[in-house]
């Protein structure tokens, strides 16, 4: 445990190092989460800022040390050292009511050059820094930075796998155990039991029948299973702070779906098979999207595929880098996405499929559903 | 309703105006509540940004209005047009996937000069549109614009006193019915049951006995109430989305006090009184805070005062302007703030008294708990 957060520090001391910086600065989130195990389910953020701050340490000609430093309230300070910190050396550095916390923490750290504030950070905190560094630099994350919590360890993948895996088991163990008329609401239900029981924190599944699938993210109304409707659902969950997000829209044996409709979801998955040939190390993330709209679009239902092709995926159910139109980042190794074309007909259909992928040593794309089967077999067998 | 909401843009066109900026922007939040009625409730805050844009017009001469815009992504544009927005007129401008958000909003409505960005807005919002706008500040909000939100009209303060009664009835009523040996959780979830009776949402109450309320925030701990032990409680909720806060540290009539502790319960309660003596307008709020502290200097337990007097309140169950060491802003009509010093010994007793107070057209601070009798009369009668 201590090792990774070790490792992820060392790199982070190193770039900051090669880019002549003084510090990174994080709120509790998933950055302070990578780099400190600080995340905001262990310090709620308050206007009272609390950062870990993060300072590189040339130990001798070869070798760059990570200092890691904890800001806090003063009068809060009892509770901040109960933070659960897995590793030793943490300073804490601590300000009072009546002080600007940025300026003592400019002060106790003699930061002088340019300062990386975390892009979630809200902008007081930049207004603050900003004021307290009149001859330096407050700047947005370079992507050399950014690139460090993108690119997912051995370990981090496992947990991925096993969060995804315990997903897509629980969305088939739901299935079986559907029937028509069963309301939206009491299929959620279900799936959120079975996602706790899969051992998943916080798991849900926005379930939409027919033609409510067809508002992306939801449409509001509690619809019953219907005779010809499919059903979708878009799950998440996480399991030890990493996140899955699988979709699937399936249909139940007795189940009729007019021939367009089950043409609609054979051009999704096949969308899907497309995009992972090509999402490979190298790659452009906006291609990996381009492939997989190019070929909706040559079925004449482009237009219908509303939204980008995926997200990375790890501490955040979202998370940068995105494969959508206009996204420059190279695929590397090590990095997680999602996988989620869809063709959205309002007043009539929705089809989502969804599995995540990383990129493997070899530089392809592996499902994180793989091994319990990877992408749906078709609405029934999903 | 709707004119609540005109009254406060047709203020903000003004300032925009007097200050010769562009646009105010502002993420889901209180900020964006205050203007346009869009809190996170209704909006969830994801990396794809949904904004609230305000820019002044010139309808004539002496006439100023203000233009509300809504940012949203577009395949969310359905979902957006449901918002629960009370007034008319607000245009949509829809980004794709594809574009940069920023840039869309910047070209739809043709800004040009400075644009304030809300403090609460996340920094990568504040990156992209300094990116989408080379030749023009994204700058800090302004005194002139914080203040509208900080001076409360009298529909504000209606109902915040309306909700600080009603939180402090709730103490009261849990008060009688408390037992010694009773747990704190146990407490807790008498008063959560009581704050939701008196009509407040997401009501709930610190609850800390004996000297685990010497730790401001919480111990971790459920202790029972022992024969000689202070019962403290800081209790917030909302009202139409308007917060209460209200401390009391309470004894049960058969509890027997040490003589030093209820002496210190004498001395917050007298500081309290000090300060709302000196909360007028025009005093500065550092001085307000410093009346407090020099009082209990003065009682030689100075030291243990170990935060600042009280926050704003609003929207925000803590919001600028601070009564605070250090903070330079001046009391104006239609403020609102927390008074609430306190006196904390790790290890022996922890005693806060805090009621809201608002300042008057006169001038004059009064107490949002007025209508029911204001501060605590002794830890018997609170």
């Amino acid at each position: 445990m201590a090792s990774e957060f070790h490792e992820r520090q060392r790199r982070l001391a190193n770039a900051l190092l090669h880019l002549n910086a003084s510090a990174y600065i994080a709120e509790p989130g998933a950055s302070a989460q990578y780099f400190g195990n600080i995340s905001t389910a262990s310090w709620k953020l308050s206007e009272r800022p609390l950062l870990l701050i993060i300072t590189p340490r040339l130990v001798n000609d070869s070798q760059v040390e990570a200092k890691v430093s904890i800001l806090t309230p003063r009068f809060e300070a009892t509770r901040a050292k109960t933070l659960p910190i897995p590793f030793e050396g943490v300073e804490y550095i601590e300000w009072r009511e009546e002080e600007s916390p940025y300026e003592i923490a400019v002060s106790a750290l003699s930061i002088e050059g340019t300062v990386y504030l975390d892009d979630a950070a809200r902008l007081f905190v930049f207004n603050g820094f900003q004021k307290s560094l009149p001859h330096a630099e407050v700047a947005p994350l370079p992507a050399k930075i950014k690139e460090i919590r993108q690119r997912k360890s051995n370990a981090e993948i496992e947990l991925l796998k096993c969060a995804n895996e315990a997903t897509l088991l629980a969305i088939r163990a739901v299935h079986k155990k559907m029937k028509l008329g069963m309301k939206e609401s009491e299929v959620s239900k279900m799936l959120s039991v079975a996602l706790q029981a899969a051992g998943l924190d916080d798991g849900g599944c926005l379930t939409l029948f027919g033609e409510n699938a067809a508002l992306p993210h939801g449409s509001g109304s509690d619809r019953a299973l219907g005779k010809s409707d499919f059903a979708l659902f878009d799950c998440v969950g996480h399991l030890h702070g990493y996140f899955s997000d699988v979709t699937r829209t399936v249909a139940l044996p007795q189940t009729r779906i007019p021939d367009e409709n089950r043409a609609i979801w054979g051009d999704v998955l096949f969308a899907q098979t497309v995009a992972s040939r090509v999402a490979v190390a190298g790659a452009i993330t906006q291609d990996v999207d381009a492939s997989a709209r190019t070929f909706l679009e040559l079925t004449g239902r482009g237009a219908y595929f509303t939204h980008r092709l995926g997200h990375g995926i790890g501490l955040e159910g979202h998370e940068e880098p995105y494969l959508r139109g206009g996204s420059l980042d190279v695929i590397q190794t090590g990095h997680t996405f999602s996988n989620e074309p869809g063709i959205y007909i309002e007043g009539k259909v929705g089809v989502r499929l969804e599995d995540c992928f990383y990129i493997d040593g070899n530089g392809q794309s592996i499902f994180l559903t793989e091994g319990v089967g990877g992408q749906a077999l078709s609405p029934w067998d999903p």
